[in-house]
């Protein structure tokens, strides 16, 4: 594990955040410690939706949480076949208000499209390399070695087509596998990868939530943490719910530099299938910590109206950004 | 992740914990390494028993590890109903023999008391802060929006009263919500908060152990970690149990600044259930990790008398102080 | 958590592996980011191979992936009895090509031998304590207290005998328990210890793993991290295993200096046994982290021919040497 200085990394997110004031506020509160608390920062929740907001126009949280790449669905041999592509790109991305990291990206979002399947299809993803690196896509799943994107490195303008069957079902994830592994993974080049059972799930209102980092000052420690890829975007704009209404989240942890991530939801509990693999949950708690990597499927209902945060039970990553709300409406 | 210099950590420790050597010792071991293990460093076991102790007139971990504050009981129109009274005070605590950390805390200790009550019950929690910040208090449980800690600020002379039914039965937590949450949390303001099944649990000796740290020197690290409080306190007062009695051990994380804590117990196994939600185990073993928020119920009986060490196999965080022993007699 | 400073780790690093490049690649690509990416670090896969190995006729992973130690079996009144002989020497190993560490070690190695037994057979173990600090051994199994390893020191030229049935049945471990306890840890004493179900388990080709890290440049951080003692050994010399070929991984996780550690296979799943101490499993994935001391069991097939990687889902640990292949033939 390594270790800044915590001045020097301190400097380096006020330098990153600016005026954006956001998360620099919270970061500020860690570094100063009681100082901050007696100052402006008392009082979090609201604070942040005022100060303006990212470039929702480029890239929506709120749209991406449930929205799922199915491809092109088509019948070939009698089985259902589904196309996708994925662009590797070197952009820039708005990771909160005002503060922008040079990213490597699937589709030109961190994190990547939430690819998504049924159990059995056949899957046939087209990657083109557009960026300045070679880069590959090593998908959760089983397949063939070859398919695996571990040893063929895309250059940069070139193609490949990964094909497999869509198994196990579960909540999988897909990300780059060039090394440096650390810096592939970092820049953003990952996202979901879900396959439902043949038999499907029962009804629930679904999202995804992948959980991240940034590291905007390059120390290899991050200085923001997001639930898809905007620090306190859902606080900003909360996830509007149904009260008793079944939702269903995905949830990925694909946190670079931090050994380990975790979800706590506010007032309620949910049932934890890990992997998504069984159909019978393990646990019924309210937080749980994944490491990188590890993901699984929570199940909950809230029975009540209000606003439920959500966010890391690690609190610095809260403060840094891993943060959001619930809106249960009747 | 942030990370001060060894240097300034250990300086920082040395000076903190002066000449009560206990956790000094075991720091300075870590810090110089085989130069230590030379020194008077081997034979921990019992050498922090006769180095004095901390005040035990003023809190005692020895009680505090089977006091369950059950509340007033009442019945309100047919069901029962618990009062409990909370308190945030600025209190001076003593974290191991002769140092002490400037505390917030509810009732003046830490952990704050453990709040227990039976599955439905309703209960009733007057808060009072009397320290000089703003604080509530969040339970882990199912309740309202408003009244989860998250919103309504009390501030210093302020009272407030949080009332939701118990549920679900399980092992849970409660704490302070604040920001900096890292502040309120590091600072003390936390505790278990037990809710038993309808139909009870079966007979055991039961008792609950809350992991976390001190920093007592303010670099966003901890120097000093514990089990309920005080270092090394149940290796110099090892915890009677009788053999063949059958342990329940209400375990809570709610370590700040380390990802992760663990327990391990020695020479026995026992049955985890995680959160305590469900009435089967699903793990049988001797060593458990939880992150920051998690917290499970361990069953276990020693067959053998004995002192027996269990502690965190962080082994860091079992040499600073998370460490100590059963001792099982006929 | 300590930390300390990045640059200095680098150095340390550079220094240790020297010319033998294989890890320095991977972390001066950890240090300087992108800088390495454009280097000649990309397609890792095979470029360890080319570059030298540890000296194997003093200790070779691949023979001590399936090397079980039974120990002398014997019958005493009418039971079974096995006897193990555990030496601990100060010694030099090799970490990764031309890096030399200065282990204390269980029988010379690190990871120790990989001690078995069946559920209920007496487990009889000398220790000799040839080395130059006080040690023993403390099994994580259910025995009685002065069988420990607790506080019967064993001084440099003392012997002692260790001796208990072998419970549970599961996939445990054991270590040096003499304070401080991250020394000798860090230094290399431990190994696993099997303990067989009394009806067995179902065929299977069974192999060790042993997780674990080198602080090589005594910094209380680790610079090399390994599966079986070698950095990048089974890269090197990957494992050979049977298409349509069940395999039983016991899997152990001894990393020292930080909070956790994790496998990832390629390709495929496998189902996963907390500590193997249940006969059904709890979980079906591809990525499981570990805290130190946990361990578990993983069963998997691969069902196509080719090379699978495996390694820590901690990109930093995979590119410090824990990562290595299985080549899965007809």
């Amino acid at each position: 594990m390594s270790g800044g200085a915590l001045g020097l990394r301190a400097a380096g997110v006020t330098g990153a955040l600016g005026a954006a004031g956001v998360a620099a506020g919270a970061h500020a509160g860690l570094a100063h410690g009681q100082e901050m608390d007696a100052g402006g920062h008392e009082g979090m929740v609201g604070q942040h939706g005022g100060q303006g907001d990212v470039d929702l126009s480029k890239f929506d949280p709120s749209k991406f949480l449930r929205d799922f790449y199915w491809g092109e669905e088509r019948q070939e041999g009698g089985r259902t076949v589904r196309e996708y592509e994925l662009v590797a790109e070197d952009v820039e991305i708005e990771v909160a208000p005002g503060v922008f990291y040079p990213a490597w990206a699937y589709n030109g979002q961190v994190p990547g499209p939430t690819l998504r399947a049924r159990e059995g299809d056949r899957v046939r993803v087209t990657f083109k390399n557009r960026g300045a690196h070679p880069h590959t896509i090593h998908f959760h799943g089983i397949h063939d070695a070859n398919m695996d994107g571990t040893f063929e490195l895309v250059g940069p303008g070139q193609e490949f087509v990964y094909e497999f069957d869509a198994e196990p079902f579960g909540c999988h994830l897909y990300h780059c596998h060039v090394p440096p592994l650390r810096k592939h993974v970092e820049k953003g080049l990952y996202g979901a990868f879900i396959v439902d059972p043949k038999e499907g799930r029962s009804e629930a209102d679904e999202m995804v939530m992948v959980m991240n980092g940034f590291d905007t000052n390059f120390d290899t420690e991050n200085e923001v943490y997001t639930v898809n890829g905007v620090a306190f975007h859902y606080q900003r704009h909360p996830i509007q719910i149904k009260k008793g209404q079944p939702v269903r989240v995905y949830l990925v942890n694909m946190t670079e530099f931090d050994l380990i991530n975790s979800m706590h939801i506010h007032a309620n509990f949910f049932d934890y299938y890990p992997t998504g693999t069984k159909l019978e949950p393990t646990e019924y708690t309210d937080t749980k910590m994944l490491a990188q990597g590890e993901r699984g499927i929570m199940e909950f209902t809230y029975g009540r109206t209000g606003n439920f945060m959500f966010h890391a039970h690690v609190n610095e990553f809260a403060e840094l950004g891993w943060l959001g709300f619930f809106e249960v409406e009747e």
